[in-house]
């Protein structure tokens, strides 16, 4: 199913950024994070390359591409202590640099950790180590190096190194294709309502916050199995659908009725959750989603298509348009 | 001169960590910040890999091997702000992060910048990219990708990724070795002292600490020129030494009149001086010193050697042995 020779291209075009002239930028969405990036990149000018995927491609290792992210979560801003055991909070920080590997169709080759750790934490670390092993040995990523730093305010970045045969590109998505979700939205942005207001989350909301899962396997068998583009879902669904809208210049079409949510959140809520680490696929072939759910025990559902047009996302609803939720923007 | 078998050997082995079975750690130095790493590398048994050096080894790029390290820098912690120019931090910690790749003798592919960006500094981005865009253009590694937040301190995370022939890792230091160093040390450590104490640094010393250059080409003539293990003096070059020393198991004696120094700065203050961001670099055969200065204009200097023995450095001064100083330690 890979063997399509125009997917076959670009999948090769996407393994040797170095050698080709042109490398454009992946273009990214709308808001003022995106503004400050924007102009980054204008003064970088060539210095920068290819810049606005989940991660960037930067060699080939035989038929493989290399990818490499970066991922930072800081306290107060990503998350706060109160919220999550130290072991959860290194455990989930790795997890979610590690998901940007899905997002691409990667297998893990390792990670590097740099800390900034404060005084405060010190008697955390045995936690925060373990928590961080975990995410290792359950994505099969080892630790390969890192650094730390003593600091005010506690600061985990994990960068992340993998191969893919057929990179996931935000770019990829085509007119005509079909979009999938995996797994139930709306866990993640439950408990974090409830933590927000000061309450007990309900457990599997709370476990879904605490301990979300790299969705590394399935989506290398999203990747086997022709799927086109991909993204994981960090900033809700509607507005990651937008960025991959924005990357391939198409416009996306999602049934809110089809969105598969957890027990007791409605459709919207789920739609609007961030941190879902779940991934959103595009593929212009039906997928076979029973036998993914045998294989990996969590429904990949169908949602939309993707359709001709400007750049945007619509949220139907019997019908009728919905208004598109923004995901989280730093700066505003 | 890089067919010696035994040298060949060794650069294969590591350029293939995922394949061999027994992948021990590097030796890591002694102080607290290396007791947490002990304990995190106990903690994680198996799920981490060869840890301890500038740079890890991720895989090979035809005969080249990947390398891939990671460097934080936090405001307040590495640097204060009222010390430099918002350009001039960005471009440090670029240049400190590249200088990584350096000490593994390995070009840029790239690099990838996480930023942690508090509101105060929000009106400094442009100045502070532009800096980081000098320091990667000035060693032609190209902004690959990266990760943006709001935070309540400045730090700034830049994951490096190279490509070596021959790794010239810490451990690589046999005895009967010379010991060299790039460059004239202490030009940093006499712009922090006056810095810390208040005083304006002379302009040959303030441009040490705020410009320090990656030793990329010098890097790669050392490798070219059968130099074996190498080490960038962030930590002062007897910290560095001992590092090696360490990673090595070996003595490393040091002449400490022969150290090269910047004018006005006493042998002593340049081997505590840190930040330097040359290298010590260890090689059996004697190197064509005056060859290298000319190609590089900054001078390379015999300035020891390597001895059999329990891992320590000896400072040496006319026939007397020096107090070693210990280089900075987090945590301490």
């Amino acid at each position: 199913m890979t063997d399509d020779p125009f997917r076959r291209r670009r999948a090769i075009e996407m393994r040797t950024p170095r050698l080709t002239r042109f490398q454009p930028h992946t273009p990214l969405g709308e808001g003022v994070e995106f503004d400050v990036i924007r102009r980054m990149l204008e003064r970088w000018g060539p210095r920068a390359r290819r810049i606005g995927d989940d991660a960037a491609v930067i060699s080939s290792l035989g038929e493989r591409a290399v990818v490499v992210s970066t991922d930072t979560s800081i306290e107060n801003v990503h998350f706060k202590r109160e919220w999550l055991r130290p072991d959860e909070i290194g455990y989930r920080a790795a997890a979610s640099a590690l998901s940007d590997l899905a997002a691409m169709g990667a297998k893990p080759l390792g990670m590097l950790v740099a800390m900034g750790i404060p005084d405060g934490w010190r008697q955390h670390l045995d936690a925060l180590s373990d928590g961080i092993g975990d995410a290792s040995g359950a994505a099969d990523a080892p630790i390969l190096g890192g650094d730390m730093s003593r600091a005010n305010e506690l600061s985990l970045t994990f960068t992340v190194l993998g191969t893919a045969r057929d990179v996931l590109a935000r770019s990829n998505a085509r007119p005509g294709e079909h979009v999938y979700v995996t797994g139930r939205l709306g866990g993640s942005g439950a408990a974090l309502a409830a933590l927000q207001a000061g309450k007990e989350p309900l457990p599997s909301y709370r476990e879904r916050f605490a301990h979300p899962v790299a969705r590394i396997a399935e989506a290398v068998w999203l990747s086997d199995n022709a799927a086109s583009a991909a993204i994981d879902i960090s900033d809700g669904l509607a507005a990651d659908a937008l960025h991959v809208a924005s990357a391939s210049r198409v416009k996306i079409v999602i049934d809110v009725a089809k969105v598969p949510t957890f027990e007791g959140v409605s459709p919207m809520d789920a739609v609007r959750s961030g941190e879902e680490y779940e991934l959103l696929a595009t593929s212009a072939q039906e997928l076979d989603t029973s036998g993914f759910e045998r294989r990996f025990k969590i429904p990949l559902t169908r949602i939309g298509t993707v359709e001709r047009g400007e750049p945007e996302v619509r949220l139907m609803s019997n019908g009728e348009q919905l208004e598109v939720p923004r995901g989280y923007l730093h700066f505003e």
